[in-house]
């Protein structure tokens, strides 16, 4: 039999029923914020021009973008030539493929705003909520086809924005019960102004990274990778004293102010980086005080934070759960470029991203997904028999018409059957009417939970069912 | 310069945030009405393999399949053979790419049944709201990227899901405000009995393709057509007796029967295939009569309803809005073999599909898209200076608290701007609060639709916006 057993490409996956319906209430919770705060949702094709993406995400993000092949005759253009020399497929791929799929929402956003300039109204804030795909080796919690949540705003500089990033934040997480998180806040300024200090050794870039390691090499590991980098011991001494620093967000301020004006970089001068970082970082903390922000011990201001060699120049943020062992669940922090690959520069914006897997995961792991997100059917009618089956199609119609997900088991047989299908599909209430109960017009209804039965009237269920 | 001028693949589409407002507002009321009627949300991933997806579409499908390039160094296996004979492409195919993108939701479904099938609860009834892609030329009104919203069950053959597919297709429809609507219901099986009383002249494949091109090119051109293929004058003849029969939906059942009988395929036999059909809607009938139905008018037994070349073997429906000139909007049928493709024989289903781009496109010629939709944020704050802007920060928080998606413009500045900003964004309500509004705790609230300003508090603002 030249039957095929099917299956799925490998790192990506099918969402059940179940798991539809926990995503949909995270991604419920998100997009319900985004809006109270008045971001309007934007989507963009799946499919890009590879002249969009490529050279977007460095060497390594151009190998892992999935490349679409031209339809048709895809291969009329490739010769003999292009197969001689090594690295073929480097030669082949502008001849067979001019699309890729979406490999995050910040390229196509830029992209976006850029083609609709003349009628977009600045500052844009827009959020998205959509897949996006990367050909990276799959393994456990990474995926070749996942969701990114994200919300930006481009076209003005007013730090009101970061403060309401951290509300965003808070709000998601609260909302979702993830109440031991961190949501930690630094500055690209900052960093730079710990670069400045150590005297300008070695180069900026190998500091973020170094920096950036922090969490997973520990202090003596990033000595040494400093060290191997050229940066002094009076330098690395200097950069631990830095990244030291102690105390409540405003104390740090202060104390990290103090000690960028004995490293000679931050005069009392408002166009030295360590200075601006710091000011911004305040205004920040004040516009929180002004909203009457209460979780501080939710906030840190990390100054270890680096988000790697990403494009921020301006607040960079992060979110840690503390009670899940797991990587950030969000990220972002303000640009200056975005748009500049595409001919419009000096546009300022400032974006965060939520990942939703990591989010259920951790939802998961700590029990809080509400019950009621589970199941979308609430009631199911049982089918006796070609008469009761007619009797209760009203009975159907009205729990519907209550706003009620109902559905009647569409053949009439064993009761066992039915109720085994109630179970699977997280049903909790199956009304029953037997003769008996149609004699009477009345019902059974039952909780499949505890197990309890009631005889009610169709009144009664309306009033116990609809929500 | 080497900066490019971005752009989109052709048949694509950013959509912005009103125009995701409308489609969602489509999406929730198909989605609602679907999860009523007990159907589950399901997701498959936008890459499937291709050996799941060639062959399931004819040739003309395989060939609009979107193929996506193996990760890496794709044409490694390539040989310069390859490229010496006519068909390169198809010779390359397999070598380069193995997987590509979901062409529709059904080859999925059946694909995820087979792969589940050892865990689904059957009868399984699921929908399924996804993008789909198809390398078609596009042109006004079709897409290389657009949505499907399907629902199906299978595992059962109860007529009650076929009831049920009318009663939500005339919800949804209904709720949209779509009512000068017609919901065409046929039988594959009533066709076959044509064909049989037709005395079994050409092909059954040429009949259906004929009377499925009865709209667009007339009795005389499918006349002719026939006659083409083989079909006698009387055979010719016969046919169009019984597509010409007339009467309520009930009297046409009679009719068609009295002429089966005639034309001796149908004896009162429940096996002969016409009386099967007729027996199958008339059940139909019967279950649309005990939910009470009300919409006869909108409910018509369409004799000449094909649904050309498809897989279905019973009931088959399709939607057309009459007060706009367009396309069927949905449409759908009973299949017998979805899964056997993948090895699992037997398997019978029934489902439909709504086509989002066309419900669109009718709400908005018909300018039914609810005001509401259409914009995110509620109210925006005015930012007058630094001291006003701290001011409004509680009661923006509070607006949110309520519920009341606001936002404060992010930048002090001309109120001008601030108008042209709200105006431009659709937001209803500007709230404006000088210095002396804030001297007596007072704010300005202006509807920007009228023009009316009125002097109002902080409680009569929430108890205005708040919905």
């Amino acid at each position: 039999m030249s039957v095929q057993k099917p299956s799925i490409p490998r790192g990506t996956r099918d969402f059940g029923p179940a798991v539809v319906a926990r995503r949909n209430y995270i991604f419920g919770v998100i997009r319900r914020v985004f809006e109270k705060f008045g971001y309007a949702p934007l989507e963009t094709p799946t499919l890009e021009n590879l002249s969009v993406l490529t050279g977007k995400y460095g060497d390594e993000g151009d190998q892992l973008l999935f490349k679409v092949l031209n339809s048709g005759d895809f291969a009329k253009d490739v010769t003999a030539d292009d197969l001689g020399a090594d690295n073929r497929s480097k030669r082949l791929l502008p001849k067979v493929a001019e699309k890729g799929l979406r490999y995050d929402l910040t390229v196509p956003f830029a992209r976006y705003v850029v083609m609709n300039r003349g009628t977009l109204t600045f500052p844009f804030k827009r959020y998205q909520i959509q897949p996006v795909w990367r050909a990276d080796r799959p393994q456990r919690g990474r995926y070749r086809e996942f969701y990114q949540c994200d919300a930006d705003v481009v076209g003005t500089d007013s730090l009101l924005c970061e403060a309401e990033i951290v509300l965003m934040m808070s709000e998601v997480l609260t909302t979702l019960g993830l109440t031991d998180h961190t949501i930690k806040i630094n500055h690209r300024r900052v960093l730079g102004a710990f670069y400045q200090a150590l005297g300008g050794e070695g180069t900026e870039t190998d500091l973020f990274v170094a920096i950036d390691k922090l969490d997973k090499i520990g202090r003596e590991g990033v000595e040494k990778e400093l060290a191997e980098r050229n940066f002094s011991a009076t330098a690395i001494e200097r950069l631990f004293d830095l990244l030291g620093v102690e105390g409540s967000f405003e104390e740090k301020l202060e104390r990290l102010l103090a000690g960028f004006v004995t490293a000679g970089v931050a005069p009392d001068n408002a166009t030295a980086d360590g200075y601006k970082g710091l000011q911004d970082l305040k205004r920040v903390l004040d516009y929180l005080r002004g909203f009457g922000f209460e979780k501080w011990d939710n906030l840190e201001f990390d100054v270890t934070l680096a988000r790697g060699l990403s494009y921020y120049t301006g607040c960079i943020f992060e979110i840690k759960i503390n009670n899940v062992n797991m990587g950030s669940v969000s990220g972002g922090g303000r640009y200056d470029n975005l748009t500049g690959a595409f001919g419009l520069p000096g546009v300022s914006g400032v974006g965060f991203s939520f990942g939703v897997d990591r989010l259920y995961d951790c939802l998961e792991e700590l029990q809080l997904f509400p019950e009621a997100v589970a199941t979308t059917t609430r009631c199911l009618l049982t089918n006796f028999d070609a008469d009761s089956e007619t009797a209760v199609l009203p009975v159907l119609r009205a729990l519907r018409e209550a706003g009620v997900a109902s559905e009647l088991f569409p053949e009439a047989g064993k009761l066992g059957k039915q109720f085994k299908y109630a179970d699977a599909k997280g049903i909790p209430y199956v009304l029953i009417q037997g003769p008996e109960e149609r004699a009477a017009g009345l019902f059974k209804l039952k909780t499949l939970a505890s197990g309890e039965e009631r005889t009610v009237s169709l009144a009664d269920v309306l009033a116990e069912l609809a929500q």
